[in-house]
This record gives structure tokens, sequence and C-alpha cells, in this order.
């Protein structure tokens, strides 16, 4: 499992979403360097999510290519482990390709483009089915915060239920409205579980979307069980979840980990 | 886990069974390559349903050899994870091997030939014992939708009871009377549970059988967490099971997947 | 996981004790033969117990060196996964090594020679800590069968105190004494439970005694749940306990499978 | 996973924090070997907990450099399955790096120093996050034996409420403040939760730190499992635990074999 692992250099990890973030002027050169580096953090992302098993052969993440853009990059219609720097494709937020692209993303592909329409601060969106968190969602206990790493949780996680949003429908998000309807139980909230069917988890960056991600669902294993004892549960109070979400860079070492494991097989 | 990955070409995926449910008239050498792909696909069924931990040592699946034919493959008798194409075996639907074959396949073959000869409309069928499935055989907690890739589930799991169609067995399914009984309690249902003892999952392709038996899996654990919840369980309705089950391909990114994580020994 | 697997040439599995309880008339050449075949047995199952997560760092596997014979097979004091063949040692009913053996073995062996001594029937012996079992030996729930491959559970589950047998011990079979108490306690049943401690398994080949640890495993898993739902459950009744456990060899092709995934590092 | 492990030889493994609590006078030369195998088995330890999955991208554990020493090892603030022997720091009791260290250690390493210093009998010191273990901080359970690799929690596992000792933190223990009062809530037990959080474990050596952490994780699984089957639960008596505690190697075999795990990728 960690073989070889001791003689393989570590190399610190250059953000591009969070260099972005600066909001430096960013010249031509750079730029492109940047759009690479988006790319390469995005398949890294869907093998890292695959790897934690957020994500089955289904679930999809994708990246803002810039602060205040209208575009995002997120794969064609593959699975998540099998995603490579070929497959992503540029949208805008009707989640049409931009340009001559031929190939089709997913189909649920305007949870994407709806809420990077009206969360300016949302910089990287994931989808994903994780059985853990559809409890939450089909019943009406809601996720609390249990765990200081999931401290977001907090925050508030709000669930969609699909039938307000448009009678009879497949469970999918496949249309702009329910797209737009998705995006408004969100709200502000770091994420919103889906009734039924997953969960989307939002964040200011792709580090922040994939942690958020994993730890919003240990959250959920954690509190059922915790429930299960049948007694009263302490959670994160509302200070102690401000105090730890003004972290500025509190899942750093877990990216690191995680891209180094998914690039190398290891886990 | 993914070492490599991004290295190697993805190919597209010729599902024989879809060409064959295409019904076109099919010339003996198209029939030929359609039986080796048959063959190839029981073999990758085999290995993708042990290494998603629905087969344990035990297990088997069968495709029917064309559309309304009287025959079907399935392996000799040996583990799943085992299964070779030279294990490879033709059956009638007395379940007895065609032609001078010797050797001799799962006791419980039966199961496959019975079914195959009331439903025509089935091309592949699933045994399984998944442990997950087992408390709701044993006791008279029905399995519900819970999870939109488990929609199927909404169109009814009934519960085979051995005993009501043999006194006095061992728990197999080793007669073509138990076959026929068991035949007669799936009805014209996706699948049926057997008490004690696991459930067989049927689909109009080798894909839809495969990953029916997943997400049966996924759904009776997330069902039963949220049912330890001790609240009101809000599960798919009938236009969502409807609508979600008119979806033509809603697995097929997910049998991409699993055939490479299965061929390349990727997981 | 799978990888390389088809190319791979399978043989069939020569089981030594099997062979041995034929009793046939053994000249010193078989005799010697089935020696290194048995330990070569021993060694495996060592290896599949780890893998099938019955074993930890802890937990062994004996097997009596022929039927009626006072001797067994047991490997010195080192974690199961690590067990060669150079490790195993012959142990005496006594449980003391035979000849000039200067290395010991584990604390508890006398579990080994003390079942040995009073079960004439038992070939093989398993004693291992699997979590799962622990809640049935530390509340008064009884081990019931629910799963057709654990229908060995209906003979009875017997639960070893090791507090009757002697007071104020630190929980280990460390002694001849307890190991009469707990072979007492075992009685004429496939396995017995020890409060706060694991359990002890008995087979009549090698074979069996690996397989009944494995689904009493499951069978531990699957009761604790189905019993969570809150319902009455139904087991597996006498007749099917008796018609299941008639049945000559149900756990070849597990036994083949494992010990190739054992032998190759596959799992 | 056992792949190739029948022909690698073992090695018995010097354990050199066991050797410096012999208390002998110890030349320079040996002090040197020491330090180098003290690095060593804080490396090995990172990855052992780590495959163990008691930590995840994050956690850590420390070695204290001898018997009353005011020093100890930790590794720089990376991940501990990257952990390499570069990585390790010596910190004095106020957990400020030794010498002209440019690097920084966790955030939380205060944990350490504090615990070290009103506590002479502890020689290694272990954080985690492990999920199991919340629910027992967060409810009025307390942790209670039930399996006798974990009598230690018989000696009692206090639960540590950072409200008590800082109003309005963001959950870390990272100011000597915190520290202190977590090492007075951890008394002189084996191990204290920390409310929301984890736990930190400790040890008179660096085995007995690894194995409690494992160990202590797998009796909140089973306790939690026994208390939902609803009936009275047998824990470990005072003597059992005593007795059981006495041992004076009880988690040797399980270092050897981790060790080695670690050290050659198999798991």
């Amino acid at each position: 499992m960690l073989a070889g692992m001791d003689v393989l250099p570590r190399r610190g990890f250059l953000l591009a979403s969070a260099a972005a973030a600066a909001n430096v002027a960013i010249r031509l050169s750079a730029q492109q360097v940047s759009r690479e580096s988006l790319v390469d953090d995005v398949v890294t992302a869907n093998h890292v999510l695959a790897a934690q098993e957020i994500f089955d052969a289904f679930g999809h993440i994708s990246v803002r290519t810039g602060p205040g853009a209208g575009r995002y990059l997120i794969s064609r219609s593959v699975a998540p482990a099998q995603v490579i720097a070929a497959d992503i494709m540029e949208m805008d937020l009707d989640s049409k390709p931009v340009g001559n692209e031929k190939r089709t993303s997913y189909r649920e592909r305007f949870i994407h483009g709806e809420i990077y329409r009206v969360r300016p601060d949302v910089m990287s969106i994931v989808h994903c089915h994780a059985p853990s968190l559809i409890p939450f969602g089909i019943t009406k206990v809601p996720l609390r915060p249990v765990y200081h790493n999931s401290s977001f949780v907090g925050e508030g996680i709000p669930v969609f239920e699909i039938r307000e949003a448009g009678s009879d429908t497949n469970m999918l998000v496949e249309t702009p409205e329910l797209g737009k309807a998705l995006a408004k139980s969100l709200g502000n909230k770091p994420a919103v579980l889906m009734r039924g069917h997953g969960a989307v988890i939002v964040g200011k960056n792709i580090v922040e979307a994939v942690a958020r991600s994993v730890y919003l669902e240990v959250n959920a294993r954690v509190q059922a069980q915790a429930m299960a004892m049948g007694q009263r549960v302490t959670y994160l109070d509302e200070g102690e979840v401000k105090k730890r979400s003004a972290d500025p860079d509190p899942y750093g070492r877990a990216w690191d980990l995680w891209k180094r494991q998914a690039t190398q097989g290891n886990r």
C-alpha cells in the first residue's frame, strides 16, 4: 500500500485556482499554464473522489475557469475513475459546450452551470451519490456537525426535494429549470442533499469542494452511529463552526496526500 | 489503484446482447463473433460481480444466447473470480448441457433455465448471496426504492420462501420443480429475494442484470440505515420509478468502468 | 485485482486431510507426501483467514496429523499472514512440542490439544478474534442460522465464560485446565464463542474449519442487522440445517479460490 | 495481498525504545544507533496507523527520545502516509523545535509536549480522528472494555471537553494552555477522547501506543454493536483488566506484522 513511498520526492502542489483567486493580472502565458493546471486538477479530483469512494461509476466535479468567469471545466460523460485530460470540456453557464465541441457531458451538467450563475464565490462543484448521505435526505433527520473536519456542516445542509421543483421527474436534474431550483435550495450553503439521489457540494476552490465531499460523508456516518446510541448528542456549536471555518487552508495536507495517491495508484 | 489509467486507451464496448436484441438478421460469421462476445461478457460479468463483492466464492451469472433462444451460457462449477472463457457451457432450458459436454455446471442451474422459459424478456440472470440482502428476506420488511440508481426496486421485489415450494429442502434450488417455483415467485419483477439464502436478479441484457445486482445491494444498505433512524422514510414514488425505468441505458457508463477494472485488475 | 487470472492454469487441489480421512493404509512415502501437504495446508489456511479478515495480527489454526492421531501441526508464535512452512511445529495432545523442538508456539495452544483429545471427529481447529462475533458472546443473544452457507450455526453455538472455569484470569486459555474447560463448553458443536475474546471453530478437515470460520462471521453480521430491523426473524429450521449439513463438500469451490488468492496475492 | 511473503526472510525487530527503557548506560555510538532506530520507528508507526485506517490524511505520532528526556520526535506537518525519515523533527517540552530547525510541525504539537511533561511513564503519543471513536465523545456513553486485546479500556477513557478548557475555540489544541488542559483530562489513563474531534492514546513505548490505538477503535465498534442489540452487556471486570494489563508484551506479534506490511506495501 505504501510501497516505494519513501523513495519518491514529495513536491509542493501549486493550486492553480488559489493562484487565480489571488486575482492578480495574468499574462497570456500564465493563463495557459493555469488552464493546463486546472485541467490536471479536475482529472486528479475525479480520481481522488473515486478512490475515496465518494464517487462510484457515477458522479462529477467541475471547476470554474477563473474568478467571476462564466465558464467551467467538466469531463465528458465517462466514469470518474476513467477521466483523462482529453475528456475535459469547457462549458458556459447555460451548460452548453464552448466552441466546436461535438462531445456531450453529463446529463445533469445543469447542476454546475446554474450554481456558478448565482454563486460567484463558488469555484468548484461536486455531485455525488454517496450512500451514507441518502438516509439524511429521505428522512427528516438533519445533518448536523459532529466532527471538527466537518465543521462546515454547521452552516446548514438543506435538502432538495425534486417533487417541489417539478412534478413527475425521473429524479435527474437534467434541465436548466431543475438546475435553477437546486441552486435555490442550496442557497448560500456549502452543500445540499438531494432526496433519494445524492448531494451537491461546493467550494471556494477544488480542494475545498473535494475535502468537503469526503468529510460530509464521514459526518453522516458518525452522526448516524451516535444517534443510534440513543442519547443526547453534543454537536459543534455556532462559535466552533465559525472559528473552524475561518481556517484559511484546513485541507491542504489532505489534498497533497490524495493527489499523490491518485497519481501513483497507491492508496 | 488508478495506476497507469491515464495512459491506456479507452475503447467503446460493443455490447453483443444489445446488438442481438436489435433483432437483425445475423449472418453466420456475425453469429460466431456474437458468441465469442457473449462468452467474453459472461466471463467479465463474473469478475465484475466478484470485484463488487456481490459474489464471494459462490454465485453465478448466465446470458441467453439470443432473443427467444432456448439456450443459455453459464460457467461450469467454479468460483466467479476464477471463471475463464473455456469454462463457459451452453445449456438448454431443462438446464442440461448441449452436445457432448461432460462437465457439470452449478447445482442451482435450474434457477436460470426455468426463468428463461417463462420470461422471454429476460436475457441475463444473476444468482447471489450478498449479505446485505438477507435481512430483507428473513423479516417481513420489504425492499423499497430509496436511491435513484435502484429505482427498479419500486417495481416490487418479492421473497421466495422455499418451504412453500418443497417441504424439507436443503435450501438449494437444485431441481427443475424448485426452479419453476422460484420463477413463479419472481413473476414479472426485476428480482426476487430467497429467504435465508440470497437473491436472483434478471435483466434485459447482461449490463442490466449486473448493474441491478450492484444497486439492489446498495438500496438494501441505505434502506436499513434510514429505517434505523426511526423516522418516516420517503421512498421513490410510482411516477419516479416509472420515469427512471424508462431510461434506455442508465448503466452503460458503469459497465464500461467495471469491465475495464475487471480486465486490468484495477479497482 | 483479477489481473492475469485468465492466463494461469487452474489446478485441482488435492486435499491431504480428506485423503487421510479415507483411512487407507498409508505407505511411508505416501505419509511423507501427506505431511508436506498438511504443512502446506496449514500455511495456506493461515493466509486465507488473514485475507478474509477472520484473523488480524492474532489467531491460529491447527490440523491433526491423521485420523485418530495424538499429534497436531500448528505454527510457532507469529502473525498468521507471516506464517511459512518452516514455522510449523508438531505438538502432542498435552500441547508440548514433539522431539527436540526449542521454539514455542502460541500461549493458547492448549485450545487445540484439549479439543483434539476429546473430539476424535475433529481434524482442524481455528481460534480467532473476529470483532463481529464478540457481541454475541458478551450479551445473551444466541447466534442462530440466518444464511444457508452458515447452516451449521443451527447445530448450536455455545458461549464459553472463562469466569466459570477459573476465577481471576487474564482472559487467555493458557493452561491445560482452561483448555479442558473450553473443550467442555464446545461439547459436540461446530464452534464455541469465548466471552470478550473470540471463538473456536472446528471441522472434520481444514477446509471445513476455515469455511465455517468465514461463514460464522457472515452469519453474525447478517443476524445483527436483521434483528436491528425490529421484527420477527425467520431462522433456518431444524430440517434445513440437517439437510444442508449433510452436504459432503459444500465449501470446496471456496477453498479452491481462497487458496489461489492467498498463493498469488490476488484478492 | 500476501504475494511473495513466503520467500522473504523475517527479521526480529529491535525495539529501540524498549532498549532505552532498560535504562542502561548508553555510549555515544549506541545513542546514535538508537536515534536512527527511533526515527525509523516513528516513520513506520505513521505508515502502520495509516494502513490500519486509524489515521486518514491527518493524525500524528511522537516518541520521547529516552526515559526522562525532555525531548520528543515528531514529523513536520505532512500526511502520515507520506512521512519519511527526513521529516522527523526534535522538539522540546514547550513543543518548540530544537536547534536551527526552520520547518514547522503540526499545529496541535502541544498535545505531545504537555503530556510528556506530566507523564514521565509515557514514551509515545498518538493523536487520531478515527470516526468510530467520535460517538463515544459526543454522547455520555462511556467506552468500556469488551475485547481482551482492548483490556486497557477498563482503566478508564475520559472525555476532553474543550469548551471547559477555553471558551470559543476552533476545536484544535493549538496552544500550550489547551495542551495542559488536555493532559489534565487524560490524567493517568491510557487514552482520552476529544469531543467532536478524536482521541489521544499514550504508551510506555511506540508499540503500545500504536496497538492501543488500533484496539481502542475495535473496542468502540464492538461495544456500539453489542449495545445496539438491546441487552445487558458483560464487560471485562477489574480483575481481568488488571491481569491482562500485566502482560509485559501483548502486542509484539502485531507490531512485527504491521511493520513488515508497512515496509513492503503488503497489507
